[in-house]
């Protein structure tokens, strides 16, 4: 399975490579008139469609048997047990905002486990991909073997969080507040970018909520490839989404998940 | 004047692009050992007192009259009336955690007043350089004017705020959640590259509080140069840090201005 995994990961790397320089072409650019006139156009969402369909066609033209599911157009039905699953802009709040945060983001599944991701920032030119027990960063033809940092205490970890209102019942917003208490350092505004760092080793915890399974199903494979460990708050494979920990440890995961959990 | 702020910042520039390039040096690397045994080994701090050194060397030796002031070495003294402020490695917290929201951080002053700044963001390789009535971005060789959004109204604006917590009295907490309640957006997380992304008219608000002159001084002269108003908390040019409201047009600085010191 390994081997197919790879196989495949490495065939789809030009593919999202390709969808993040098509949406790096709508990074950072001016307001169009039609926006300043407040008809409703939304360039991020015309980004978000065009991104999806490139990579949705050039997965479908490589194997045509394999169900596509997408955040803007749905699912594309096959038979396979090998499935993807993308995120054309995560992170649109960093997107518009100029922020080079956000991601084009390709899971890779088998039986519908996350088994494979990729995430594309084309501004700083990093490529992030895990899966089959590796993970590396891709960046101006140089690869990095990904590593997370080994921690497993709570009183020194750096965790982030996109925003602290994403905690949206009384439970997981005191969850969070019980763990960022118990750290070194909380961040806010990392996106998808926070689990990269987090596979890298510079990013102990990331704690989000109201995920959907295209949020988080790429990156997952990444951070385990990494070392990490990533679950939903029962413990789980975050394969709905929801409320996601994601830590560099299984010592430091159980920790945090426990203060999720209480109460 | 505007000749000699443009002569100063165009000969401090390749200081603060060598500076950021020593600073990169020492961004994203493995713990050390001895930080590992918790000795107190501190990469930061020995990165920030090398930049600092480094800057304060070169300013010196090519104006050897003016005044070198830095986060810290403190203050070497000179009769001229332009004078440097420097922040080596501002954006600590994002520097150790990976993220690419840091700067090294240059403003020029003429008689205590802000006139021109410099800051280097070295692993997106973007250099922003404000003063004499010209923003610009320089990236790649490119170099790109900068202007602010022109937004006026709270409504659509984008708010930007490095961390919910850095306010510190109960009047400007308030003072943040009436502005955070009244924009289309906050996010959080941004440090001093908050400030870039309004110069360049991406984000439409940034607010913060707890600062050091250091944290301002340098980038006030880029968001001024580029269309948009920075004060303090009294309306007044921030020489002092404290909390800052930095808007895109003198009309949402009004608005901002005005919730801030409500109540």
């Amino acid at each position: 399975m390994n081997s197919e995994i790879t196989t495949r990961l490495t065939a789809a790397l030009p593919v999202i490579e390709a969808a993040g320089a098509h949406a790096l072409g709508y990074f950072r650019q001016p307001l169009d008139v039609e926006n300043k006139l407040g008809t409703g156009f939304d360039p991020v969402t015309i980004a978000d469609r065009e991104v999806e369909a490139l990579i949705r066609e050039r997965l479908l033209a490589l194997w045509p048997d394999s169900p596509v599911e997408g955040e803007e157009a749905g699912l594309t039905p096959g038979d396979s047990p090998w499935s993807w699953i993308v995120d054309p802009i995560d992170g649109t709040r960093a997107f518009i905002s100029g922020m080079p945060a956000w991601g084009v983001l390709l899971g890779l599944r088998h039986d519908g486990q996350p088994v494979g991701g990729i995430v594309a920032q084309p501004f700083t030119g990093e490529t992030f991909i895990g899966g089959a027990g590796r993970a590396v960063c891709r960046r101006g033809g140089a690869e990095t073997v990904l590593a997370t940092s080994g921690r497993t205490d709570l009183a020194s970890a750096i965790l982030y969080c996109t925003h602290p209102e994403i905690f949206t019942t009384d439970a997981t917003r005191a969850g969070f507040a019980r763990v960022s208490q118990s750290v070194r350092l909380t961040r806010y505004g990392g996106d998808c970018y926070a689990y990269c760092l987090l596979a890298m080793g510079f990013v102990d915890l990331v704690i989000e909520s109201s995920l959907q399974p295209y949020d988080i199903l790429p990156v997952a494979p990444i951070i385990t490839a990494a070392g990490g460990v990533v679950t939903d708050i029962d413990g789980e494979t975050p394969l709905r989404g929801g409320t996601v920990i994601a830590a560099a440890t299984p010592e430091l995961h159980a920790a945090a998940l426990r203060l999720m959990q209480q109460g």
